[in-house]
């Protein structure tokens, strides 16, 4: 089994702190997103027909992609410790709070840095104007977590879940856009000092 | 049990095609989005502090709303039939497919329409370069759902699953943006005619 990875960018590290959490290792193959090795023939051609990273290799050599797709498939594997819930109900809330905390905070990092960037110019369709309103949006996005996190030791509940490792690497993520968590947001504040210091962090 | 729905939107019949499925019987309460039930203060106070549709209510009056931590919610309560896969691989295969309808397709109509359309105007922030990418993006997004169809009957292999509903209901909801399934994708109108003939497609 293999895991087609990249450092620097967001998705990747979200398999990688997930798996840190569940003590998996697999074997890591850097791709170099700056040398276009992701959108290189054979990678197209053999791993990923999009392009995209992560993605797992399986034995069979099937391939996985998504990176919630990728996580999913170590939480049927390896149940333990449970990362998407322990019954229906916190698996519904684990389910919410990923799904928000990828919309309103990662994507939304991700659209006003792809939007804008240099660095993907020419590379993207690039839309200045949708990147400077999800840029204008951040403050009230990160307000909104501050205020889900007011009563409760994580996003999802009382337990530490895949949705507190999409949200704290989208909050990570947004320095790339000049936003950094502070006192402001007490809350978020309190709550990242909590999942920034667990040992996965560092994935 | 009750489920906050509106009739027209996609999102809330995402849960009524999968509840249909799964032959389960709830309450619906008809949110107006014309006049603008879903942005009430009561609404909002009490039921979805973001003012979204569809919600659903459980009898100690707690709420889940974003519709697959729904639809994930009557997976665990009702495994039967299985919606969201079998086993580790065809789950992880349902969550990438299911992704990458909602984001190419679902996704793409939703941006083309709402910022696009007057029905939005002064409702949201519309960036209409945004809304015309996504526009011109939708014949390439059509043509990979017909290229990911040609050699397997549903979208996540050899099982109707979530997947499914999410496409189709992405592809009936690009008619708004003048989309229609044709015999230029013909796997894709193979696809369509043989989903959108199960009784669920009408709920």
């Amino acid at each position: 089994m293999k895991l087609y990875d990249m450092q620097m960018a967001p998705n990747p590290r979200r398999v990688r702190v997930f798996l840190a959490e569940k003590s998996i290792d697999v074997e890591l193959v850097a791709v170099d997103i700056a040398k276009r090795e992701h959108k290189a023939d054979d990678y197209i051609a053999n791993i990923n027909r999009m392009g995209q990273v992560p993605t797992l290799e399986l034995d069979d050599g099937s391939h996985i992609s998504e990176s919630m797709a990728i996580c999913r498939y170590f939480e049927e594997v390896q149940p333990d410790p449970p990362l998407f819930g322990h019954d229906a109900k916190e698996k519904a809330a684990v389910e919410m709070w990923s799904r928000r905390a990828e919309q309103n905070v990662l994507l939304g990092v991700a659209a006003a840095f792809r939007h804008t960037s240099d660095f993907f110019k020419g590379l993207e369709d690039q839309v200045p104007a949708w990147g400077e309103l999800n840029q204008a949006k951040l403050p009230e996005r990160f307000a909104w977590l501050d205020a889900a996190l007011a009563n409760r030791e994580y996003l999802a509940g009382d337990n530490y879940s895949v949705a507190d490792i999409t949200a704290m690497i989208g909050v990570d993520f947004a320095r790339v856009v000049g936003m950094k968590v502070s006192d402001e947001w007490p809350n978020l504040a309190r709550w990242h000092a909590s999942v920034a210091s667990r040992p996965s962090a560092k994935a």
